[in-house]
């Protein structure tokens, strides 16, 4: 077993002991303790906050809670974080519109060249900057979406109330990614640090496609469910 | 933008030119044509790595095809890995029964002392190790698991046929953690490679908890879908 696992191991158990918000003793006191050098120690600390185990809080670190739950269905980001007790948040980066083509247009179902909107929110769980979502949707299904819509309130209220615009079902994939720098600024995560990204694809009641979503959600913070039923 | 990453866009387009399979320039030859370090270069091609943009073969460097898809439903790994037309397989690493505690013997509704099966297993994708799989089954439900199971068939199959066992539903949830060190030997992955965790709670028909399984899948080789109903 290499030394900064062993060392990890014995971090982990320090872990519960503090509990949640507890205050990590200083690298120089943890490497002494387990008798590694700080280097080694480092490494260590640095997986387990890649894995969203401690965070910085100020100039320390503190133990993490457990991860936001967002279950896999067509509800909004809104609603899964406020059932795990969070209040969701977020904050417009931009608000275009542009020519579709290739396959955001393919998978609009509009024409190469119609106009689409692109809609792009940091997502935020208590004031944290949890995420990032990008929305793609026809600008003839939802003309006023530039006027009208208050960009850190739920999409999908406000494409039932303005437009009657109902999610009838939807595609979702994940995958593990490592942000980019731009992402990586945005979100305020260390670079390279691994997240999910969530691929989305809906359509309405009547079976023609919505939005096409690309969310990505640190993977220190987030998990995601799905219930399955023998029919499946 | 990162020199590193401005040299990740350039592979990006160059893996696009060269398609599936294709072998990379050597690193030298990839610095000299971007103008960028060897360190840099490197940097560029680890995160493509990471990522399963691009797969390391023999001493060279060839273009990864696409992530497997693995749906997420009660159906095993042989049936979702087959539809993508590869070659599933397993390979036995531990079958073993022990006494249940804690929170393996209150996920499998037994109680604590009561005898569980643990089996543990590679997941293989024509010969290619993807996965970890640590499966755990009441020793009550399934007698004869130790004795009459063929270790590289489907544990969903044997429970069926020997023990008239069918999932009636189940919950899964997904999470992205890193690979420790056994895990990384066992799959054979660079150590700290982003992996997808699905974590998989099943029971029968009459809703008898029958398994618990913890499945480590390579990040850089899995994405996992689900299909989303209005109703839920």
């Amino acid at each position: 077993m290499p030394k900064y696992y062993a060392a990890k191991a014995q971090l982990t158990e320090l872990l519960v002991e503090l509990g949640e918000g507890g205050t990590l003793p200083t690298e120089r006191e943890l490497a002494e303790r387990y008798g590694v050098a700080r280097e080694t120690l480092r490494l260590a600390l640095r997986e387990l906050l890649l894995e969203g185990r401690v965070r910085r809080q100020g100039r320390g670190t503190v133990v993490a809670g457990p991860k936001i739950e967002q279950p896999l269905s067509l509800s909004s980001y809104t609603e899964g974080v406020r059932r795990q007790g969070r209040l969701p948040g977020r904050r417009l980066i931009a608000l275009e519109r542009f020519a579709a083509e290739g396959e955001v247009a393919a998978e609009l179902g509009v024409a190469e060249g119609d106009q689409v909107w692109h809609l792009e929110r940091v997502l935020l769980a208590d004031e944290e900057r949890v995420g990032l979502e990008s929305t793609y949707a026809p600008v003839a299904l939802l003309p006023g979406l530039g006027d009208d819509f208050d960009p850190v309130s739920s999409f999908y209220r406000y494409a039932k109330e303005a437009c009657g615009l109902v999610a009838g079902g939807g595609r979702e994939r994940i995958e593990t990614v490592l942000a980019t720098p731009r992402e990586a600024l945005l979100i305020g995560t260390p670079p390279a640090l691994p997240m999910l990204l969530l691929h989305r694809s809906s359509w309405d009641a009547s079976g023609h496609p919505f939005e096409r979503v690309r969310t990505l959600y640190r993977g220190d913070r987030f998990s995601f469910s799905a219930e399955l039923s023998a029919g499946e």
